[in-house]
């Protein structure tokens, strides 16, 4: 048992400054950095609206923003401590609670030029208010109860996201689909520890509130319910940093023809996009709002070089750390040793989607086509006919991968973990799940339960940030981009 | 004369399209392109509304944009055609013609992924909306009456600014500054040629309404008024691009050590501005808000050698590019040629501000610097003592160019033409007027004098924008980003 008794208490070890969160005011550009038609700064805390009144002239009216109504927008001018103007500007009002931090905010919507940003920017810092650091304003959001740990994470995860299914898991998250999954374990666990632990408070009569059963029934629901959580995180792992498909064959297949064309097809859709870094989607392939990850491999040949047989024996580890196998053959030039590497490849594949794709198909006729179906017959794998030069088929092949993903079926409103932080809290809570189980199996003592079912709990508040603490917060907006 | 007759109506020859303008509403990103926190995106045109709401679902109430109060903001959803959510947004919503197009306007503050840009983009593409050409939603504000040309101009210079000076032009500008001056002159040659054409329509009873010693003084008025805005292009074009200053000096004096010694301090400053291009500002050194261009000259030697000698031709010639003579002298090092030197430079450096920067001055006694103060006894220029090496001193040279640009003086409010189009224009302008007064001075008929006044304020139309084609509205808006 891993468990630290004195981390019991579920509240947060982050305890606000005197004056609470929001006495400082806060700033940020809040808008990509840049030049761009217009820029937003956005400015929270107690004393927002006070400090954004002393640089901010209404221009057809004589109300300052602590008169304006919340919701409401006003133009104006930013205005120098000179009475220079900065430029005219548009400014939004938040009331607290009603904002996205929880405190009052200020937005101001000037013109994107650099200069004019820095301006307005500093102009605020000499009135009082402190830049922001990464992350937060979506951490007062946090501290303020707008929003649990896992939403918060939602938010930096739906900015970053860059396809349709990492997109779907962040916004679903951020809405509260996950947050409301863990709520009701909660409800569940509390109303499990209740029982048990009311049991104990008559512990000398000998008192058995619950039917042992009935216990164990909602134990094992329990477990099942986190269980599922946390085996979504294959999925939700695989959706985020993209499907591993592993490119396999013999030398000379074109297999760099192949996964040149599927990176091509990919680059014409990412060049769509500003600010994708290429590198960093150098062997990434987005298809149907899918990101698979292409593993080229050394092409494997039957041989006694010892060196080259070292280049095989990664393909096969290559082969096992996939979770597709795409095994190219070239039809002009099947082998004599096809028996042999079926048996290698399907002795590594096993448990792995395999497809079977016979490249240079244009150049064979029907009947030799029959001849190497029937070479295959026994394989247990989907079969495409491509030309990789003429491109014929490789949209079948697309969608072949998409089927393999088998992730393609995820719905608005699934529940996908994709946060190894969660991950690791659901892991444990789900082990502590377990040892309610055995216990109850076993018939130990109701304190012993209470214990275990307690840290249960424990590990889900971690992920919802009821149970937190500095550090592990600093690493979480850490990670956020400056003005969210 | 190089005016068109068939121009004279001052209208403008960009007729709208049938429906009108903003009949097709118009959509961008008008933030900074990239990932941010949030990003704004525009919608712009009388169908705005209508197109938003087959995509906004409101949060707390069954609301939609239509029923929604000009200048506020309503928290909810983009969903897609399958009621997917794209995003959680803020909905602002402007009507015609209060809002910067003039036309029904709805702006969307999404969450700053590029995915959730690119979605609601296409979300709004789908749903009628077409994708604003660069500097559309400006270009709309100046079809729609909401700025005249040069207004609309100074909104692209004002998101191009990056220095104080060329911010406070365009800001001036932007708001009208400029455009209340050409105002009063319309005024005042529609004035003049009434009292002109007035006189035609009586010709034939040869009264004289005007004095015609009044009428050349008011044109005199004009023409000076004219000049006067042409005048300030030098100032203005020299803020906008960078006042040229010639660095020159014997060789071996510390010229580059000086430059560089600039232009580090420059690039400390530049860094903290996100998307400056280094390239651009490469020899550009910003101090106190104004751009000084340094040309790095030769090094000047009294020599025989051909070769040598034409690379000494080529910095005088730069000497008379520049507005300011930087004269680098090494106190250590004073030479022979001292005199013939100064002999040089003083006559190529004629009208030019020219600085004595006298480098190394930590290395000489007060007896050697005064020798040296002795010998440039006659020569007019003020004098900086520095040590570039130590830093002594570079805060007094950097006061000095200042100073020399006589630039710092531009006050919120000067009206500085920095445009090229505006100071062709205004050169045109003041040669009619210019010839109305000759006209006045031989006593040409009436008619005459007036189509020179008519032409006068045509050229002043064409600033603007009374008189404008399409080819000059898309040079115009052509070179604005897209979103604004």
């Amino acid at each position: 048992m891993n468990y630290q008794p004195e981390k019991y208490e579920e509240k947060s070890s982050s305890n606000p400054p005197s004056g609470g969160w929001g006495a400082t005011a806060i700033c940020a550009i809040s808008t990509a950095p840049g030049v761009g038609g217009i820029a937003v700064i956005r400015v929270s805390g107690e004393r927002a609206i006070e400090i954004c009144d002393t640089v901010f002239r209404s221009k057809n009216s004589a109300e300052n923003i602590a008169h304006q109504a919340a919701y409401t927008v006003k133009y104006g001018t930013v205005v120098s401590e000179r009475n220079e103007v900065i430029d005219d500007v548009l400014v939004t009002v938040f009331r607290a609670p009603h904002s996205f931090t929880g405190e009052d905010v200020v937005e101001i919507s000037c013109h994107g030029s650099i200069y004019v940003q820095q301006q307005i920017l500093q102009l605020l810092l000499q009135n009082g208010c402190t830049l922001a650091k990464a992350g937060e304003f979506t951490m007062r959001a946090f501290q303020n109860g707008k929003m649990d740990l896992s939403q918060a994470e939602a938010v930096a995860d739906l900015i970053a996201s860059t396809t349709a299914a990492s997109h779907r898991m962040a916004i679903n998250q951020m809405r509260g689909g996950f947050s409301d999954e863990l709520k009701e374990l909660r409800t569940q666990l509390l109303d499990f520890v209740s029982l048990v632990e009311l049991e104990l408070d008559f512990s000398e009569e000998d008192v058995e509130f619950a039917d042992r059963s009935k216990l164990k029934e909602l134990a094992t629901n329990i477990e099942q319910h986190i269980a599922r959580l946390a085996n979504s995180f294959q999925v939700g792992n695989a959706l985020k940093s993209g499907i591993p498909v592993a490119l396999v064959g013999e030398t000379n297949v074109g297999k760099s023809t192949l996964l040149n064309l599927l990176l091509n097809e990919e680059k014409a859709i990412v060049s769509d996009i500003h600010g994708t870094t290429r590198d960093v989607i150098e062997d990434l392939v987005n298809i149907d709002g899918i990101t698979f990850r292409f593993i080229d491999t050394a092409g494997i040949r039957k041989t006694t070089d010892t060196i080259e047989n070292l280049g095989i024996e990664r393909t096969y580890q290559k082969i096992e750390q996939s979770e597709i196998v795409l095994w190219l053959i070239d039809c002009t030039q099947i082998t004599e040793h096809i028996e042999w590497l079926t048996e290698k490849i399907s002795k590594r594949a096993e448990g792995k989607k395999v497809i079977l794709v016979f490249n240079k198909i244009d150049k064979l006729t029907e009947e030799e086509r029959a001849v190497i179906a029937q070479l295959f017959e026994g394989f247990d794998a989907e079969r495409i006919y491509i030309s990789a030069k003429k491109r014929i088929n490789t949209d079948k092949l697309q969608k072949a991968l998409v089927k393999a993903s088998q992730l393609h079926a995820i719905q608005a409103g699934d529940v996908i973990v994709n946060n190894i932080r969660h991950y690791e809290a659901l892991t444990k809570s789900q082990e502590s799940a377990q040892r309610v189980i055995e216990g109850l199996e076993n018939g130990i003592s109701g304190d012993f339960l209470s214990q275990d079912i307690r840290e249960c709990m424990h590990y889900l508040g971690e992920i919802t940030g009821q149970i937190s603490n500095d550090e592990v917060l600093g690493n979480i907006f850490g990670k956020f981009c400056i003005g969210k």
